[in-house]
């Protein structure tokens, strides 16, 4: 039996990603964030939603571009704690001691240690309410070379992402369960 | 070292929601996303994206309602059935041996089976390419007892919630590394 129990967000799990930008002295930043994910296949494009008194919001409306990061669970602490400083008062990739590598294609920094970096002009911008949802078009993703299969995809196991659930926690990645379009067929049928 | 691999989509990972509708008919619906998330605390409200053609798209637009269900990887063939089949010409429902809930607050049907159901008022629609993006705002979130806590929190490894990587795979949820705004704090003094 189901209970209501308000208006919580019930969405398990979510992404949990680093988005990077310069502010309008060039000074890289990172943001944590898990309120992101993927809005379009064609362009391929992203969604991160930031609330507007952070500072990467002021970066992100003045370059119109940022990066996204997926850190590897051994950078959970770098990842946390991007998630509770201020790029106002903290130079971010300095005390996480991560390096920034400058987008090729978007004005945006991107870290090195992390295994997926993409980056993303900004070509939406929507006020939800606390937070700003802007959808950014990836223009190039970077892969870190050891987590690259001979497919050309980055095997899951060893990106190693973290996986968040609201409320609010770190998990790992489990177990692979299927390929998509695979156990549904037999339903297909009846 | 990295290498650009291209326009591609790298969130890893990505939720698995199965979305319900009423088509105009009054037939409820199903389809399963994972171009999907949060985008909004205050009010709370999630991302969902769809392609223009899907039956589902067209419900939506009509009823400006829909709700998000969150299987169990018990659900898993279920749920990936929902993503093959078009509601044009299918009862997915009955198909996937899953039971219709009439929402209370949204004009949309609910999946019982599944552990975490919210009820969403569509608020924005945004064309963003191949899909649209839609923000709902969550008017209710419904959640099994047996996978409720005494905090009032579902234990997410009850809910037991697919984790999708593009490309595309299922996952189960892995072991709990850290709560949030925990491993981070040591980096804010330095």
């Amino acid at each position: 039996m189901k209970k209501n129990v308000g208006r919580k967000l019930g969405i398990y799990p979510t992404p949990v990603v680093v988005v990077g930008t310069y502010d309008k002295d060039g000074k890289p930043n990172l943001i944590t964030l898990a309120w992101a994910g993927i809005c379009c296949s064609e362009p391929p494009s992203v969604q991160i939603s930031i609330r507007r008194e952070r500072y990467s919001h002021k970066a992100i409306m003045e370059r119109r571009a940022f990066s996204v990061n997926v850190p590897s669970v051994k950078y959970l602490a770098e990842t946390d704690y991007a998630g509770m400083a201020s790029g106002q008062n903290a130079d971010k990739f300095k005390a996480a001691n991560l390096t920034s590598v400058r987008g090729e294609l978007a004005d945006a920094p991107m870290v090195l240690e992390f295994p997926i970096s993409m980056e993303c002009r900004l070509t939406h911008c929507v006020e939800v309410g606390s937070h700003d949802l802007f959808v950014g078009e990836i223009l190039a993703c970077w892969i870190e070379e050891e987590v690259l299969q001979p497919s050309g995809r980055p095997d899951p196991q060893k990106v190693a992402p973290l996986v968040f659930i609201p409320g609010s926690e770190y998990f790992a990645l489990g177990e692979l369960l299927s390929s998509a379009y695979g156990p549904g067929k037999k339903l297909m049928r009846e």
